[in-house]
């Protein structure tokens, strides 16, 4: 992968999930929403990043001693160390929170090491800790067990399927406060664009309706004049 | 509908949900809680008002273009312009939340249409911000994807069901830190006028309970001794 | 039962769910985490019981008037006052939330005769006021309907399941920002004294993370310098 | 319990599922239908019987080695032995059916006992076996694992529920081609001899618009003329 | 609704609903298979007509009494009656099998009317008397509790989900012995023309296949020869 | 892998899935049944194989026009042309059954080709069709839609997960009429073995059963006579 660019990065930190959700949609792709998954901390900063993936099957009880975690090639430990700083961890966990996708200790190292965000379909341990680290987090709900209870950490950095939604690797993941979208990498740069140039009427649309203005005409822009009260509200306001 | 009587109205603002709950049981109506549906803003006033409905069935891809709401007269566009001032906007998702119900700009344009409250059970879109505004709100989960990726509005003030709730239009909807409940508009004065009478006898037993008695005898009231402490405290909390 | 040791209550107090589930999960023990269930208040104080136990069984509607609760002897009132003073209250509501398994006056009357908590795999209704007490409580979700709406209370203190794991009267419940576990009475304190010791070495870990090192070799401890910093570690920190 | 009389055994054996809900429902008893069990031969016999009951917990580890069943009063091996001829085994497996609530061994062992039938809301072992054996059986789906590996029996002939209906032991459990319905012990003669007359009127009515005429006024009978019909149906048919 | 065409129903006799949603997502329609309904009659014959539909909401108990069917205007038996012969009746039941969406007696009725079939994504009761009926009938589950228990008849002929596809009257609905399809009306005949000539080609690979032929070049077509041999086979077989 | 054993596969089509389901238990694997599958022919005969296996993730559009099957490389078509004679096919297809897994023709293809069976946790297109194939076949639900409306296949023989359970290329796939079952490779000799020896057990139990014998003492054999009549019964029965 390429690489996500640094103004594409920028734009989409300031364009909400809900906004790329319909930009995506008007390219008849429905389901780059991750299903219900939830920040830990929803006052958190936004969260966007290449993603990096960690595919999880139902654990074998046999292959899943507590001891298996001292293999340092245990796909779950390195996965951790080698994803690049600036990505997102996005796990497939079966949408299965009956236990752990991960814990504060391996969130902790993620954060040190850069990464800019981890999202799995499941649930993580010390989900009280996580919130209160400095790197977005976004899980179905908590859950104490180990992950070795029921997952089997079986490959990195292939495509997956998290929420719902297909991820691919490189696929560029943007989380707020309401959930984590994924964007085709090849639609990344047309996406911020488009979302960011979004981001500024629906903020002006805002303002409108919020002063009583109707919207009947305003949303979507019907009116003829909404565009032109648009275009003066931009220069105003330096957007 | 002849509407909600102000005193009514007043009186149902001051008796929760759950006490609510407990007087329809009397009357025989065990399924009026709309289930699974929470507030965005959990600390917020609470809400009464007469039922204005939207129905949604599943959204059919040739007839949800990103244009159609180019169309002053789509059902969901012109249900939030026709909802009166005073009545909850409620909304049949199927319970489905994997697209939203509405966004903040709706939800705003409702607030500023005076409207008492919103409801769907589905999701919001823009959760965070609807979080922030003026007006109760209430959802199953925030759900970024437009309305029309899986919904298509389709009626304006039918019966529906939400939640697995009844509602017609023009019962009466109230939503507190818990979540809502339905009244029949028939029944209306008669339930917020016991559920007040109830909330004076929980409160007073609350206290009791706080400085250290026991339920028994006192919830309910089988002890002759607690109508006499229950008359004695309405006359010094003048309730 | 014998009752829980002042000094493995006391310990227990300050180890996570997440590490006594990993302790259970070394003993064989996989299903111990009663799955889905939430503190109503995230930041309260942490839960240490006995078991004390509830069972419902749906509700037929012929046994379960209003005047139901006029019967001293009523499986859930009798259970609220015979729980004893430092023992957690477990009901088993068939993970069903559509009806309250209690309301705030019976949880107060719990906290005030010095019960260590609540638990129910259902919901709670006036959920916003036990919220605000001085008592851990966990649930699936607010419900404001009465539980006779669907619950009958049958039996006190039988052997019960919560959230898809058994627990016992007796059993050690113990609760936090995560949620709940159930530790079998027998293994107490070696889960306790285990569980202290993980702590310690987690609580290093932490830190050492935090500074930037890497967590293989680290967690768990497959470098013998790691043991050897543990050891400065915990005479620096008198732990 | 006193027992079920022969005549209204027989009765019952006449009258179908759907004709005793709705008996029932005249009584506002709502919940006696056993949810999503089905009978593993389609085309047995009917099934009527007083409930014997037995109640599973999740199982716990190290209580459940394979070993248990050498234990000669294991509730569940207890239960198959103690359950009264013409009774109706009925389990509680909290709707699980990931593992097995009984084999067919047992359940052939109840079969030469004499018991009437067995019903469990989790699914049976070996259910190929059990489809072709001569007593009516009704579960959730088929399951080998061995019921230890979730399910504790941990009770003998207690109230339970059972497909979210209760059931408390000597309830007259009916199964036929649909289903499983509870008659609280109390009402069975009554509803059998409402279902037997409602038996014959809707036999009558299945003629008549099987012969081509509409079911208004007809069904139900607001038309004077259907019920002179019918009574010239009854003598005709000797019912 | 001007109606289907004779040969356009003829035509869908004979394509299967897997043919036919293969069509339908060529035009971009991915959600009209009536998801997890069931035939009652496997072996039954195929089911087209035009959908008339009916709409349920959640039953509220004070206006469901058993009396409500001496109503000759109750929605549910006036759909009955006004169904027009070769239609098909769609109903919308909320996915909530736990009570009837209609039974045998009504369902003879519709048969006896010449209508072409019943569609409910709740159950039906009296399952095993209509999977006898010569009239296809399609659900999720059998369900005896009277449909009052639970549905509450609202609507007939609006447009309503089903199984989570969109239905409009008139909607073209086929049925075979694997589920059911929804064919927007504007698009039958062309689909139905398409589903015929893609059967043909399906039934030449079917015996293709059976003869050895791997599918590679074969199915789709992209080996030039295959379309030789299928004209080929199309002149030996008159199709 | 070396290959399933002749002797094996034998032995193990003469025992059930729940006997081997016990033998494992014993070993310590819960987890091996796959969850909620069901055999399109109940009757059919029974599966034994090596698995050989497919992972879907959900589709994107962008990348799953209908044109996606004229490249030969595809893995869906692929696979079925890869997977070994004897060896049974198995799909991760999410638990999702609301588009299919695979359609009669490519069921077709891998009968013809010697393949022992096909698994999927999703649902087959022509579900009657393949029912009357003569190779075992096991899905959840009959299900119309074309793969690619919601599963993009992308990986073949890695691990994957099937209804729950772990599947490792090379695991012995068992099914019967119950379902399915995993074994590990490397215990498949043994299981095998044990199972043989069971089955025997088991036959002569149900044989004593039927005859009325008490299932105290035979089932499981702590009474000595037990073992002395069931070497006597191997004698005469050449078992």
């Amino acid at each position: 992968m390429p690489g996500l660019k640094p103004e594409t990065r920028d734009k989409l930190k300031g364009v909400s999930t809900a906004t790329l959700c319909t930009a995506l949609y008007k390219r008849g792709l429905r389901n780059q929403f991750i299903q219900d998954v939830h920040p830990l901390n929803p006052n958190g900063s936004p969260m966007v990043g290449e993603a990096f993936t960690l595919r999880y099957i139902p654990a074998r009880e046999d292959l899943n001693p507590i001891s298996v975690f001292q293999d340092r090639n245990h796909p779950q430990r390195k996965g951790i160390e080698d994803c690049p700083p600036g990505a997102v961890f996005v796990i497939d966990s079966r949408k299965d929170a009956r236990a752990a996708s991960a814990g504060s200790i391996l969130v902790t190292r993620l954060m040190k090491r850069g990464v800019a965000g981890i999202v799995t379909d499941g649930g993580f341990r010390d989900a009280p800790e996580i919130a209160r680290l400095a790197i977005p987090a976004y899980h179905h709900r908590p859950s104490a067990p180990t992950n070795i209870t029921l997952h089997q950490a079986i490959d990195v950095n292939v495509p997956i399927g998290c929420g719902d939604a297909p991820v691919f690797p490189g696929d560029i993941i943007v989380g707020d406060g309401e959930g984590v979208v994924v964007i085709p990498a090849h639609l990344a740069d047309e996406i911020a664009a488009e979302g960011f140039e979004m981001t500024a009427f629906e903020d002006f649309v805002a303002e409108e309706v919020m002063k009583g203005r109707s919207i009947l005409g305003l949303y979507p822009a019907t009116d003829p004049q909404t565009n032109v009260d648009f275009l003066a509200w931009r220069k105003n306001n330096s957007r």
